[in-house]
């Protein structure tokens, strides 16, 4: 996704500080919200057939709701991408397992414990939840997918989770998007949400995207959690081969700390209700559905960098003139990973040497004397040395910016791509010293 | 160079903090020393027809020598290692073409501005100073080797080298290796030496070495400046092959914030004064000379991690049961290099999940039920989740200790490496936030 779109997409997030000040209700950890937050959250419409609900289960935090689900009245049809880490939690290896299957009844997402590491319990503890949501909203154990975010290698005890699904399925309803995205929280400052209408044949349709994440942020897969339902009618394979292709510049596109986790899921769903799903990439459907899908995982990924932990910048970085595509993309999250490039935009400091140094530390082709780098638009470099009309007084107005856009030309070819990021602050450093104590 | 050798160089580093709240005369730029500083710096001996000086030539700090020189009497065999970084400064393209040749006279290094990043400017200013060199010296210029270390991007004006190093040389005798080590300090807290000496057929020589980085530290290379010299007579074709050698468990072992700079070099003169040097690998002279070497690289390297930009833990992480040393290697870098894992260290909390994590962010063969991981020989995960006997109390222990040695087990092979890293701090963020101004 280029620059043009993104900046179409801005405005719906990048809106002013007021909510600074607002403490989030995190249990026991109440910590600032972040600068960059949005100002308001989208109204997420009802999905028809599609309800949620959020409950207290105790897990890690208190006096929040920390276990969501989302029940489909009928089977959805289920597509989904996965961490790459080596050492999945349970929930992604059982996700992954039941996929091929194909069909949806219920979701189930705890937040306080990961359910990572945690060997045959960890196991146990996704099979006791599966066969709970089995018993509580009548379907298979294969139509339940899991998903869990919280601390690595701790047991979690899903004893009593029949009971919490319970309460869940009584109070679920339709409107819950906002209650279940907040529930899903963990490091996270507001809850993320977007939504999307499009018309196919005169009809209108909905996609509902939620998401989670703040730490722990690399592609691939980069944001832990997200959950999206539309009611338009897509077929399980078409729905893969959509979000594959969407997560590419969107979740696969941002870094907060180049970390990966070991439970990333991001579930896309289409409430059939009885119908039959569109199965052809090239129909007018598809097309709308799918621009309607990359607008909604670009703007969750967007919210995600501008909650990354301890983050007060929003970075954006395209490299052009790159051997190819890959070549662009390497350099750039070699940029927005670099602890040193991060440290100066927390400083608002436009130390453009310290790209030059990423650049370097890619191994990717790059002539030296013909690099070009600009701030905000502003040219700091050109032709591999300081630019003849540099003015740091104008590159320091560019640094106290909340959005800085980043380009850097590394003049050897036409290869081009774009990542985000945010600043790394010594609150990154404050809440991940303290984050499991 | 395994857990054995290490502890057996540690005393001479692992002293008490008795210098934490002494002030470096770093000019406008007053930063407490590490608290993983050495107590007191090895007593440096002369070496033959070897001499340095250090002089203010006012390039960015005041009040402090910042160009510092070594004059060879004698021409001097050299090697050399450099940046792998595809942006090399111009003293290192300089280094690069000179050192086939295989001869030195004299050794030129500034800090306070890395003369990188400067185009045809910073190549002049590199002629410029081997001329100066040339003339003070009576020298060719190309037995002159340079090296510059501090802001990238900023030209360096070396129009009055002539005149420093005509002082320089008026000033410049055998004992000024610590006065040198200081000048070309840019963020360290402490200047970085080390020495050992060594029989051969009776006669004992000697090695001297220092180095200077502090942050911008990644293997390749890691250590932003260093230079060694003997009096053992070597030939260059050798000293090369030992010195390439060398670094592999030393200089490329380590990682502060995984960034690489522009300028890495490490030089290493065997002073001949007229002598033949030694050309064959395997005579007792080469070995007792290459196990010299490997003892003070390795300790200079300890004595950089010690030193990273706002360390609290020197940390040693070994990874074992990996498809193969590459592969051991890197899952043990991105251990080291894991801002969660680092920001866990700096909280004191034994956050093993994260270890897991970086495990299986490495994307290197890992097989996570067989995962085993200790925190100062303390077992903390074993088959695949958390240990039976696991003892947060005790593991706490552990992370106050100054030095935290972790060791992880992936279980799928014989490969095994070992890396050393620090913590990272709000203290880091804090220096390169604010670097630059």
């Amino acid at each position: 996704m280029g620059q043009k779109d993104h900046n179409r997409l801005m405005p719906l997030i990048s809106l002013p500080r007021r909510m600074a000040n607002w403490i989030a209700g995190m249990g026991t950890n109440p910590v600032k919200v972040s600068p960059l937050a949005p100002a308001d959250y989208p109204a997420m419409p009802a999905i028809e057939g599609v309800r949620l609900a959020a409950v207290e289960a105790g897990i890690k935090y208190t006096n929040r709701e920390d276990l969501a689900v989302i029940a489909f009245d009928n089977p959805a049809a289920v597509a989904g991408v996965f961490t790459r880490s080596k050492c999945p939690s349970a929930p992604v290896d059982w996700c992954r397992k039941q996929l091929p299957k194909g069909k949806a009844r219920a979701v189930v997402v705890n937040s306080g414990n990961a359910n990572a590491f945690t060997g045959r319990k960890g196991v146990d503890a996704v099979r006791q939840t599966a066969q709970a949501a089995r018993e509580v909203f009548g379907c298979k154990p294969s139509e339940v997918f899991i998903a869990s975010t919280g601390v690595i290698g701790e047991p979690l005890d899903a004893s009593e989770f029949a009971g919490h699904l319970e309460r869940a399925d009584g109070k679920a309803s339709t409107d819950k998007w906002e209650a279940m995205a907040r529930a899903i929280m963990t490091t996270d400052t507001y809850p993320k949400m977007a939504t999307r209408s499009f018309e196919v044949d005169g009809e209108t349709y909905k996609l509902n995207g939620m998401a989670k994440g703040s730490g722990m942020i690399q592609p691939d897969m980069a944001t832990m959690l997200s959950f999206l339902v539309t009611d338009y009618p897509v077929a399980s394979s078409l729905l893969q081969k959509l979000l594959d292709k969407a997560v590419g510049p969107s979740f696969n596109s941002i870094s907060v700390d180049s970390d990966t986790s070991t439970s990333d899921t991001v579930l896309l769903f289409s409430a059939l209700n009885g119908r039959k799903g569109e199965h052809k990439a090239k129909s007018a459907g598809a097309r709308a559905f799918a621009k309607a899908l990359g607008e909604v995982l670009h703007e969750l990924a967007m919210l995600v960098v501008r909650d990354g932990e301890g983050a007060s910048k929003h970075v954006e970085i395209t490299v052009s003139g790159a051997k190819n595509t890959a070549s662009a993309r390497r350099i750039a999250l070699t940029i927005a990973n670099s602890p040193l490039v991060k440290t100066a935009i927390a400083g608002e400091d436009a130390n453009w040497g310290r790209i030059v140094m990423a650049v370097g530390k890619a191994g990717e082709p790059a002539d030296r004397d013909r690099l070009e780098i600009s701030f905000g638009g502003l040219t700091l470099a050109r032709k591999g040395l300081r630019a003849l009309d540099y003015d740091e007084g104008k590159a320091s107005e560019v640094m106290k910016r909340d959005f800085i856009d980043i380009a850097v030309d590394v003049g050897v070819g036409r290869g081009k791509a774009t990542v985000w990021t945010c600043d790394l602050t010594a609150e990154y450093v404050a809440i991940n010293a303290d984050y499991r104590s």
